[in-house]
């Protein structure tokens, strides 16, 4: 039985939004149990209308809910040890949650995720990894912002954290993993990337099948399983796609609605269009996990719907279920056991 | 009168679709002459089948042709002073053409470019400009590639310069220029783009308007007409967004044929998936430009064909005629002028 714990307060909509979908993802996974945390009287009203979902949650009141805006120190001098969010993350600390699902802002719901729950040992720095929709189906792409430049013991982590969790998300024994660069020759890109491709090559995993190096257009292609950059490039690459699918959409909109013909082409074809839609979806890829601490926290889009926050904690009961954790502790055991001197330089 | 050089011999297909290009491009711009520079015994056959095109043009043969897949230092070895793709820039460095433009390798490119022009007074290092495709039409994004990484000062350069090019290509008076960053708020982002925000602003330029940050997702927005970023992000969300494209048109056509009413579907809409396609097609904003440097060399896609190097030409067309490379100098001579204290620590 998996235990999910919710921040309800976080999110541009709080707990209008995340109860909702806290509802549907029960529906999906009737095993599930929830951990809430919220401030009641904005959120017992909406609880009450979902009575099967109530029946397998504990509720907690929080007063304080961390905003949008808030920086993260800022975030970390309020809410610390008090906050909906941090009392999320802190049940999974506690043991009483297995996983914790947040749509709070980035910054603090990183911040207090490091605080509370530590990084793992020979880790650090946390990373975020995305899903990424595909030609092929999905990949991982990490770090997609949780922290600005790696070095290249760190694209390493990230490349051993990230083939974990593919592991755990799409049962791939052995998941292909490659570091984004600009062109493919090893003799161009940045000098932490080359120095990681060494690295990870010399390192001879046997979790991880390493590729090489990727370009940008390989995200989309689904060259690899895992796709590992720093957190600049990783954030700039998730958001220019997601923009450039925003883009197209709005040519393909106003395509379809410029003559007579074209909508009515547009009324015959529209089971698949709405086919397409559901494709480009960014509700159904929703859900970034930050790897590396001890502990499954799992950031949701801020702006989604109950559908979208639902995705999310679908991500968070499969890492949870696959035992994301201890796959991620035991691969990077298993390289620092052989690697014992190049071990990171902040032991936690 | 406008004359361009050209390096016939670069690209995937060499003149084979470098010489249609320039047929193409001349159509577009009669009065336009041309420099080509080629092995004669390649190019003469090709050559002789647009006689309109031939009478604009001087051909001079050339013994080498610099490889797709040669190394910039392997190149300037074997090709300096004496391959197809020098000649061409060469032309421009004695003032034979008033932009050069080749389909080749872009290391290989640069380097010779760089070689030849060298880069102007107070600018360090050149950088690669590409025209984006936008909701609001078009923006300008450099550096994306020319370069690894840059400095809050080289990062400046980029903006005055990518401002003159919009100045050129636009014809906007004021352009609005944005910094790549992650998160929009001052105090995220990488140290260099924090430093050069502050630069910027504190420069008061007459020729640009700052804007502040921008995100992956205000590029197919176009929030900016101008986005300046380092040359690693750059080439990493240029592709990210051309994979991105390729991706969606792929589930389109997916969608499109599955069934027979969507078959019927866009057999009625035809027109408008053509109008689309058009949008969508790479070839029609081929064409990136090397700023920096005493001339233009406009950098077209090696794989593209005739429709996409007649592109790439007309973007030197406009940038010549429009006098991009005087532009640049006197902005940055405004520039610098006022902050002499802040010149680049290598003055060509």
């Amino acid at each position: 039985m998996i235990r999910i714990s919710l921040d309800l307060m976080g999110g541009d909509f709080g707990p209008e939004v995340v109860i909702p979908g806290a509802a549907k993802a029960l529906e999906r996974h009737p095993s599930v149990s929830f951990v809430m945390f919220g401030q009641q009287e904005k959120c017992a009203p909406i609880l009450a209308q979902y009575p099967a979902l109530r029946e397998k949650s504990v509720f907690h009141h929080c007063e304080i809910a961390v905003g949008m805006d808030e920086k993260p120190s800022q975030a970390l001098r309020r809410g610390r040890y008090k906050s909906s969010m941090w009392k999320a993350i802190e049940a999974v600390k506690a043991k009483e949650a297995d996983v914790a699902v947040s749509a709070g802002n980035t910054g603090a719901l990183m911040a207090m995720s490091l605080f509370c729950l530590r990084t793992m040992a020979n880790i650090e720095r946390p990373a975020l990894a995305g899903i990424w929709p595909t030609l092929k189906g999905e990949s991982i792409v990490l770090d997609v912002g949780a922290t600005i430049g790696a070095d290249a013991q760190q694209l390493l982590d990230f490349a051993v954290m990230g083939g974990a969790m593919a592991r755990a998300l799409f049962e791939i024994e052995r998941p292909m993993v490659g570091l984004l660069n600009v062109g493919v020759e090893e003799v161009k890109g940045q000098e932490e990337v080359k120095e990681a491709g060494r690295l990870i090559r010399e390192a001879g995993l046997d979790t991880i099948n390493y590729y090489g190096f990727v370009e940008g257009d390989d995200l989309g292609r689904g060259t690899v399983d895992v796709v590992v950059t720093e957190g600049f490039t990783g954030n700039v690459a998730l958001k220019t796609a997601e923009g450039t699918a925003r883009q197209i959409a709005e040519y393909l909109r106003a395509a379809m609605s410029r003559t007579l013909l074209a909508r009515l082409g547009y009324l015959l074809a529209k089971e698949a269009f709405d086919r397409l839609r559901e494709k480009m979806d960014p509700r159904k890829v929703n859900g970034a996990v930050f790897l590396g601490l001890n502990g499954i926290v799992i950031k949701s889009h801020g702006g989604t719907d109950a559908e979208g926050f639902a995705a999310a904690i679908d991500v968070g009961y499969d890492m949870a279920r696959n035992g994301l954790t201890q796959k991620i502790e035991n691969d990077l055991k298993e390289y620092h056991a052989r690697h014992s001197s190049s071990a990171g330089p902040e032991a936690a």
